[in-house]
C-alpha cells in the first residue's frame, strides 16, 4: 500500500476491531482480535499494538504513511489526557493511560474517544448524517447509547461526558427500573431491554391470544426481534407493546428535537434493523409529541454504517484533529 | 457621554426596554416605551427608532460613539436576515424586516435574536453563568422559555429555532394540556401555569384542610406566589403540590443535564423569586433523577440579572459579532 492512511480502533468487550482507513474515510483493510480481559485486562492494549505492528509489516506500511491513530473505547474517556476509567466490561479496575502506551509504541498522534461518540461522528461524516453540522445518533441495543454532534464536532459538555441521552427520564412514575438505578429512563423503556420490560409489564393485563405472551408467561426468553416480528405478523399483544415502545422512542426523539433541533436523529443498533417498519412508527409518534413549530425540521433516519460506524468515526477523529492542528 | 457604547433593545408585548450599554456590558442609561400594537403593530419599530434618536441627542451621542444595535424580539427570529415572524403578541401578522428598518435609520450594525436566547446570553456573560462555555437558562414564568449557550455562543440548531426546552414532554400520559396543544410538556407542568394546573388536578383528590384548596375549589384565582408561600407556611395541600411541581422541574433539569451537561442551569422568571426555598427543593429532586455519573457536574443556580438579562444579552450579541467580524 502507498499513500496516507489512518489506523482506526474500535475496542469492545468481545473484540477489538482495527482498520486501515484512507483519507477519504474509506476502510481499506479491516481485521479484529479477541479482547483478552484476563489479568485485569492488562493484555488488551499490548495485543492491539502488536496486531497493528504485524499488519503494518504485512501491508508494507511505515509510520511516515500514517496520519495518526484514532480509537474508541467503552467507559469514561478523558479526551485531552487519552485516558479511560470505568470500562468495567474490559476488566479494567483503574484508570488506563492509553495515550502513553500508544505513544511509546508509535511516533504518531493518538486520539481517544468514547465509543458512542465516535460512532456518531462516523455516521455524521460518512453515513446517514450527510455531513450536516448538527446530528444526534441514538443506538438502540441492550441499552441506549448516544452521541451528539454540534457544529461538526463531538459535543462533550462541561466535563467531557455529555450525551447520556439514554438516561433522560421519560416517565418518572414508571415502575420499570433502569440498570442505572433510576426509574423510567429512555433506556429502560426504549432499548431492546425496554421492549422486554414493556412486554413483561403488559402481559399482566392482556387476556387475548398471543404466542409472545404465552412465551413470556411461561418464563421463556423472548427477543426484541421476535416481538417486533410478531407485531408485523398481527399478534395483538405484540402490536400493543410495539405501539407503547415506539411511543416512548418517539417521545425521546421529540425531546431531543425540542432541545437541539439537529438536522437528523439517526437510529442505530440492533433494534434499528427492524428498518422501515420501525421508522414509520417512530416518525408518526414523534410528530405527535414534538413542538409544532419545529415539525419537519429534523429528519429521523436509519444508520447506514452498521458496525463500521465507530471505526470510520475513529478515522474522522484523527482527520479533524490533524486539520485543526495544521490550520 | 463619551467613549464607545452599544444600543440594546428588549421588545415585549407591553413595553420596549431600551438601554445604552458600555463595552464592559454595564447598563449606563435605561428607559422604556409603551409597545403600541395598534394598526397591526406598524408603529412599534418607528417608535423605538424615534426614541433612540431622541436619547442619543439627549446624551449627545453620535453614531461614531456606537458599536452597534442589539435587539431581542418575541417570535421566530431569522438571525441572518434580521427578520421575525409569529410574534402574535405584537399584533404582527406578516414577517417583519427589522434589519432593513434599523439600517435605514442608522448607519450601524444591527443584530436580532429571540428574546429567550439573548436573556440566556446575558446571564452567561454577566450574570449567574460566570462566562462558562456551556450554560442553559430556564425562564419560569407564565410559560417556560429557554436559551442554550454552547461554546460561548447561542445555540440555534439546524434552522435557528432550537432550545424549546419548555416543550419537552415529561409525562406523555398526563391529562394536563399545554398551550401548544400537546399533553405533559415541561411548560404545562413546571411553569407558573403548571403549578396552577397541578393544584387544580390535585384538589380533586385532597380531603384535608387548606386555604389554598378552598380558594381553588371556590373558583378564585390563586397565584403561583400564593401557593409557594402557603407551602412554606406548612399548608399540606400546597406542600404536596410544590413537591410534585419541583419533581417535574427537577426531572426537566436532570434531562437537560443528561443530554447537555452544561456548567450550570440558571433558573429565571417570576417563579425563581421563591429563591432558596425553590432552589433547595429542585436540587434535591434533580439529584434523584439525574444520571449518577453526571451528578455534581452541573450546578443549578438562580438568575442574577432579573429583567435586565435580555438588555445585557443584546449588548453582548453586538460585542460578539463585532469581535468575530474583526478577528
Amino acid at each position: 500500500m502507498s499513500g496516507q492512511y489512518i489506523i482506526a480502533i474500535d475496542l469492545g468487550g468481545q473484540s477489538a476491531k482495527i482498520a486501515i482507513v484512507d483519507l477519504d474515510g474509506q476502510i481499506r483493510q479491516k481485521w479484529s482480535i479477541h479482547t483478552n480481559i484476563l489479568d485485569k485486562g492488562q493484555h488488551i492494549v499490548p495485543d492491539i499494538i502488536a496486531s497493528i505492528k504485524d499488519h503494518l509489516d504485512l501491508y508494507q506500511l511505515e509510520e511516515k504513511n500514517l496520519l495518526g491513530i484514532g480509537m474508541g473505547s467503552p467507559g469514561s474517556v478523558n479526551q485531552q489526557a487519552g485516558t479511560v476509567h470505568g470500562a468495567f466490561n474490559l476488566n479494567w479496575e483503574d484508570q488506563q493511560d492509553l495515550a502513553s502506551a500508544f505513544h511509546q509504541a508509535f511516533d504518531l498522534p493518538f486520539y481517544l474517544e468514547n465509543d458512542a461518540n465516535i460512532a456518531a461522528l462516523g455516521e455524521q461524516r460518512q453515513g446517514a448524517g450527510h455531513n450536516q453540522a448538527h446530528v444526534v445518533l441514538i443506538t438502540l441495543g441492550t441499552g441506549i447509547g448516544g452521541g451528539i454532534i454540534i457544529d461538526d464536532q463531538i459535543y462533550h459538555g462541561q466535563q467531557g461526558s455529555a450525551g447520556e441521552v439514554g438516561h433522560m427520564i421519560l416517565n418518572k412514575d414508571s415502575h420499570i427500573q433502569c440498570t442505572c438505578g433510576r426509574y423510567g429512563c429512555f433506556e429502560a423503556l426504549a432499548s431492546a431491554t425496554g421492549l422486554n420490560n414493556l412486554a413483561r409489564e403488559y402481559s399482566q393485563r392482556f387476556s387475548g391470544q398471543s404466542a409472545i405472551k404465552e412465551a413470556i408467561d411461561s418464563g421463556q426468553e423472548v427477543t426484541a426481534k421476535e416481538i417486533i416480528q410478531a407485531s408485523q405478523d398481527n399478534d395483538l399483544f405484540a402490536q400493543k407493546i410495539f405501539d407503547e415502545y415506539t411511543s416512548y422512542l418517539g417521545q425521546g426523539c421529540a425531546n431531543l428535537i425540542d432541545i437541539l433541533t439537529p438536522a437528523c436523529i439517526i437510529l442505530g443498533g440492533g433494534i434499528s434493523k427492524a428498518g422501515d417498519y420501525l421508522l414509520k412508527a417512530v416518525r408518526a409518534k414523534c410528530e405527535q409529541y414534538v413542538f409544532k413549530a419545529l415539525e419537519g425540521q429534523t429528519e429521523i433516519v436509519l444508520a447506514e454504517l452498521g458496525n463500521d460506524a465507530a471505526l470510520i468515526g475513529a478515522a474522522e477523529l484523527v482527520k479533524t484533529h490533524e486539520r485543526l492542528t495544521k490550520a
